[in-house]
């Protein structure tokens, strides 16, 4: 298996990347590597080339340029050059830690849309308090949304659950502001409708203070209210943490008292860290795409490799499209 | 000044909303309360009937009602006729911690619209790392917005921050999943144009990762979106203290250390606290209607009737209704 790494992209580009994807060659026996971007700072950072190419590039896109245009001008930027690789069969699947909206454009029209899905959906994995973690999907692929588009993120993302995740029967559940069945708005009084009458494991309207405790193992919603709630998650966490960390290290007996702790103040930053739990991968494309985090160390980056690997294995593209066409998920799609 | 409080409303009463109401009559000499609900059983919990008047009735709106419908039917409701006692002039701020839905359908038809509000819109105060907090509205009262809808939730929100809050030139942001101006779905794209045609001391877009950071003093969206972002603040910050509580009292060491910072962890938990922060108001209506948490406790309801008593004293209706006729703040309303 052959991935196609975009080394230019992310906060700590390429020095992580590059020590991310050593690490996953060590650990995944099974897969070659091929890394885009600046050949000399590559190579600066390289340990071994082993099962490792590297093909070169100047162009990089900035994550403060304008997304869509820059995806258009920059057709030798590195994550471009690596979603090429996969469209063009050299490589299965491909991974950038750059600008979320250039790559979300690359791996639409390069790597392009499965027939049949009229929307790709960015989906992060979140951790859960039981260690479970939920798929939520759309997170910003599409700011507007259809009540058709949340049906199909219901299905790409059960699909996921079970064959990436080994999640039995997922539980499919819509973001709401209350559980019961006329809750919402517009969209999403038509999706529950949508939902309800497919044969997923629909499990009706679930809140968003529910979505840590392991409601349910698929969570839909628009790209809009899924971007809302992946950053409020993120900065909600991030200022406990951080004001978690300021208490205990002001005074002579919180100090002491939390040096006695720290494994455990470090297994619980560990459960809330996106870090664990790969990137967020575009559903709906015709091969993976993973996103990780801008801010990825290596060992993110490892994880989002895994991600990828398994994706490729479980055939989700193909899965997709096979389940579109079956009978057994009904997919109604309205103009 | 004399506010009508709904003694039946939420989980706790009407034990911990009496002993709320006590709690505020110490603090505040110049309030009066009327309680209304079942003598009886207000009667058992009462310690002194001093400055107060109970109006007994048998009906109480429960939870899990339809709201809308139980508003409709039960006209003789606790809250209703809480509400009610504004509308005629014999008190100046009604209170509930009961049924969101009910009081919010109870607060729009009963208490009213201010002219020229085209919807009213429910605002709690959040807090901040920084202990400033700040304003989002709306969360719930409307599920769709139309972008002169938030321009008016600026306006609301920028008079609530300055005469209740005390906050001088209160900073407005518009809540969406990025900072650049053309960010966001249809509707925020919109009312980012109004918002920056107006007077009020607009900041342009901040992100759901950056509002307990204190990136603004008053954030507008619509009630879906900001319903999403308060359940999700509440949900991660729940789940996060949860997993410190367990994490912490797991072994007899951490046990230990729980103890030594004790008074640390209890300082935290208080500024993430709802309970300090009072209830959220009902903004837009003639006389300030104020929802408490449905899971208040005494100081908790001491804090929403602190914060009704500022509301009163601002004489915020009045100051909406002479800031949207005055040219200094301009308000378009379109069809």
């Amino acid at each position: 298996m052959r991935l196609a790494v975009d080394a230019m992209g992310g906060d700590h580009a390429p020095l992580e990347i590059v020590k991310g994807v050593e690490m996953a060659l060590k650990t995944f026996s099974d897969i070659e590597i091929t890394l885009f971007g600046d050949e000399v700072a590559i190579r600066k950072v390289l340990t071994s080339e082993e099962r490792i190419t590297i093909v070169h590039t100047d162009e990089v896109i900035h994550s403060d340029e304008d997304p869509v245009k820059a995806y258009r001008r920059k057709k030798n930027a590195s994550m471009v050059l690596a979603a090429n690789a996969v469209k063009e069969g050299q490589a299965d699947a491909c991974l950038s830690a750059g600008s979320t909206g250039a790559y979300l454009a690359t791996g639409l029209f390069v790597v392009g849309r499965i027939d049949g899905i009229i929307r790709p959906a960015l989906a992060p994995t979140f951790p859960t308090i039981d260690g479970r973690g939920f798929v939520l999907l759309d997170v910003g692929a599409n700011a507007e949304a259809k009540p058709e588009y949340l049906l199909q993120f219901g299905l790409m993302g059960a699909i996921y659950a079970e064959k990436v995740r080994g999640i039995v029967n997922p539980r499919v559940g819509l973001l709401n502001i209350g559980a019961e069945e006329n809750k919402g708005n517009d969209l999403t009084k038509a999706a529950f409708n949508l939902l309800k009458q497919s044969n997923l494991n629909f499990i009706g309207n679930v809140e968003a203070r529910d979505l840590l405790n392991g409601v349910a193992d698929v969570v839909v919603t628009d790209g809009f209210t899924g971007n809302m709630v992946l950053k409020t998650t993120e900065g909600t966490a991030g200022s406990i943490m951080k004001m978690l960390k300021t208490s205990l290290t002001s005074g002579f007996i919180s100090k002491i008292a939390a040096l006695m702790m720290k494994s455990k103040l470090s297994g619980m930053k560990k459960l809330m860290d996106y870090k664990e739990q790969g990137g967020a991968a575009l559903f709906g494309v015709k091969s993976p795409v993973i996103k990780a985090h801008g801010s990825s160390d290596a060992f993110a980056f490892h994880n989002a490799i895994r991600q990828a690997k398994l994706m490729v294995q479980a055939n989700l593209a193909e899965e997709i499209e096979q389940a579109l066409k079956s009978n057994d998920i009904k997919v109604e799609v309205t103009k």
